[in-house]
């Protein structure tokens, strides 16, 4: 005997039908867009369209209707469009999403009994068959929606069925013309018998992204370098005087590597050197000193109130900042003493740095997410990204995010766009493509690529075709870095 | 605020992550075969290969196992074989299907410490790197290990441990020779940490037929044709003459059209002529007279005494019978009588006969499956197939299957072959190809197809090319009918 466990829609065998109710005549699969089973959404910005294909078919040879139901998230009943069929049971339907946030979209399909009548009663006539008792049928279908009508609609199909059955009894030449009458004819389709209504098992997610979601370009600068005098380090204010620099050359978007104090006791030297000297200032990336952690400003850069003022003068060029996520810490970080279980410590008493052998990153640790404490550690990283949001930061470039769990940012990004649902966040994954395609699935909003390694007409025809031609394209946004800091091909 | 209906893998924001259990950190997708969402089952004859893959991934560069898993309907436990990796994430599993019936299907992967342990290991000795410590953790890992095995394996794994432990301060070369031990290696693979094994959302089903199911060649043969007298009429006894000679040509499956008593009142005559004389026979799909509906043999073509005989004989011959299902009635079979509500009647008082505009079929009544005393008309149904089986039959050619609800069929079938599973349902549908493939994904074993069409070289590249090398072939057996006693292309 079957568990069925794998087939939710088929009965059980040996099961009673007593009781249960009459099962769907119609089939409706193969929609499209629908991505992983309806398990991932997929993206839009605002004011785009969503365009929706199924193939829908009933047993036998009835006519059906067809209608895309679509709601915000914030409503609670759906609108309703009707779809159209293209032929061979594949129909079309489409929306416009105008808002943020998500939007969820589902099919409702039913059997047309009026114009099955039709369709039959045509060919019937074509035939010369006798048809004045199919003619009652017809007058009986369309008593029948004429009750289900309210007001007007009601008055205006009860209105027809007398008609044509008065008519048929006189002049059935002129019934039957009435009886095809194409106004009538859409009035009783609308007011169709709704009753057995099959509805898509799934309602199935758009996230709606503003429009700097799909296009922007992207000028990235480091603080302690934008001073203009040698010799003497940056600050957040030095690079409030290039943003009419970065601006003039049309970029819209300013990117900061990470802002925050660095680690001081294995702080690396020039050229990868493990040792540093006293005028060493370290990599962005070694995160936390006894000068705080991530949600502060390296004192050396400047104050938050400089930050905050650099977002709003960058709002002012119309750019926005973007800042840096990388979620690791030097030794010095408060969290080490906070929370050691939150890093992986080794049998000799030392915490594990980051490798990538032979690599070492002595100055960084990476952060343990499979440790008893988790929940906390989530929540934690969580409060990092609402405390730059509340500075005013709406966009966030993810460092290495492939390294944390998956469901660790699916959580986190719904978490922070419920509260700012103009929130970007780019994910910086260089890694395998299944990886960088789970990423987007899981909610980031834009996407690195290959990009920066695809140098030959057939490489960037075969990957632009992979990115726009394929259903990659309704959830992962490339970003087209030509290089970074670390990758110049 | 998103009500997340369509996602129900996703945390809904907002949501407490307190008391909630860590999430999996691996990724299952792109599973092969999986028909609709794993709705559908697949189909294999009993003897036969699955072959799975799926895509399987963590976060980061830990290294992971998989395995697939699977069992028969009967059994409680699954089997497990390891999986292989292909590349690219990529992973392939074999199993071999026994017993008639239903299998299920899933997947299983975690990460494995100790090989992602190993691999990394090994970089760090190449490139020469000081490794004690890191010798340390490994050792760590398997003594982890051997506490989880039992027996035997706990204590070879326990004593490898102490083995590279004690190596590790006298003769670090020799303790990492050890470590790489493949038979210990394999050793600690299988005893991985399983606790956080991330198991596929779904148990996908495998329906397993008899090796006819895959491959049979039919003779279509009317009894009352069989009689080797020109002017009698032939009888189920002619038919069992008959089998030496159709068994003589290689045919492992004879095909009776129906042999229930035909309808009398609106008999047709010749050439479709809607008038009958009193020594026309009428059509066998005209089912139902005084003398008996689909449960009877038409007396003229003998008892079910002769049949059973015939099905017996038929064996002998290394033959089966098929018999038609043809669910329509004449308006004298006792059905109509006894049930007018399984019957469409129209405003002046008659039923509705079947159609096709501008065809008429006055002889044939269909059933109106959509009527308020559906569950026992379907109960009904079902016992006609159990009758028959019951009398020998395993074979059963469904006429029109496409005119009745597909919810039907995928509970007929499932009833049906619960009790016996060697039953090989052939659908003659010809119609939309949606249509043809839903009969086939709901149950029917084998269908008929639109080979008697498609006559050129491409024609028939074409067709086969989707029949065989697309998702299609997973769970639809072409039955290539060159012809019928209605088509001849």
């Amino acid at each position: 005997m079957s568990k069925a466990k794998g087939k939710p829609n088929a009965m059980t065998p040996s099961s009673s039908l007593a009781g249960s109710a009459m099962p769907s005549r119609l089939a409706i699969d193969h929609v499209e867009p629908e991505i992983d089973e309806g398990l991932s959404a997929i993206k839009r910005v605002a004011g785009e369209e969503v365009r929706v294909f199924a193939n829908i078919y009933p047993d036998g040879h009835d006519l059906i209707g067809a209608a895309l139901c679509f709601r915000h998230a914030s409503e609670e009943d759906w609108h309703e469009v009707p779809m159209q069929p293209l032929g061979n049971d594949r129909w079309v339907g489409t929306f416009v999403v105008k808002s943020l946030g998500s939007y969820f979209y589902t099919l409702r399909a039913w059997v047309d009994r009026y114009a099955s009548w039709r369709g039959d009663f045509a060919k019937k006539v074509q035939a010369g068959r006798q048809v004045d008792v199919d003619l009652l049928v017809g007058v009986g279908l369309i008593e029948q929606a004429a009750k289900r009508a309210d007001g007007q609609a009601g008055e205006r199909l009860a209105d027809w069925a007398r008609d044509i059955r008065a008519l048929s009894k006189t002049n059935l030449a002129d019934a039957l013309k009435l009886a095809d009458d194409d106004f009538l004819v859409g009035l009783a389709s609308r007011h169709a018998d709704r009753r057995s209504t099959t509805m898509y098992r799934k309602e199935l997610e758009v996230i709606v992204d503003r429009r700097k979601a799909r296009f922007s370009a992207w000028y990235e600068m480091f603080p302690r370098s934008a001073s203009p005098e040698p010799g003497r380090r940056g600050t957040v204010k030095d690079v409030e005087a290039r943003l009419p620099y970065v601006a003039g050359m049309g970029f819209d978007v300013l990117y900061l590597p990470p802002i925050h104090p660095i680690g001081r006791s294995v702080r690396k030297g020039k050229n990868n050197n493990p040792h540093s000297g006293p005028d060493d200032i370290g990599s962005p990336w070694a995160i936390g000193s006894e000068e705080g952690g991530h949600k502060s400003i390296d004192p050396r850069l400047g104050t938050l109130e400089d930050f905050r003022r650099l977002v709003a003068k960058t709002q002012e060029h119309n750019m926005e900042i973007a800042l840096d996520i990388a979620f690791q810490c030097t030794p010095d970080h408060p969290y080490v003493k906070e929370h050691p279980e939150w890093f992986r410590w080794r049998p000799d008493g030392t915490v594990q740095c980051a490798e990538n052998p032979p690599k070492v990153y002595q100055d960084i640790f990476p952060i343990e997410f499979e440790n008893e404490n988790w929940q906390q550690l989530w929540e934690e990283l969580k409060s990092v990204v609402l405390f730059w949001a509340e500075q005013g930061v709406r966009i966030f470039r993810v460092d290495n995010p492939h390294t944390k769990p998956f469901a660790f940012w699916e959580w986190l990004i719904r978490e922070v766009k419920a509260q700012y649902p103009e929130t970007i966040f780019l994910a910086e994954a260089f890694t395998r493509p299944n990886v960088m395609y789970r990423l987007a699935k899981l909610g980031f909003t834009q996407s690195y690529t290959y990009f920066a390694w695809r140098n030959t007409k057939w490489d960037l025809t075969q990957y632009f075709t992979e990115l726009t031609q394929t259903e990659v394209r309704e959830y992962f946004r490339p970003s087209l870095w030509p290089n970074t800091p670390d990758i110049l091909t």
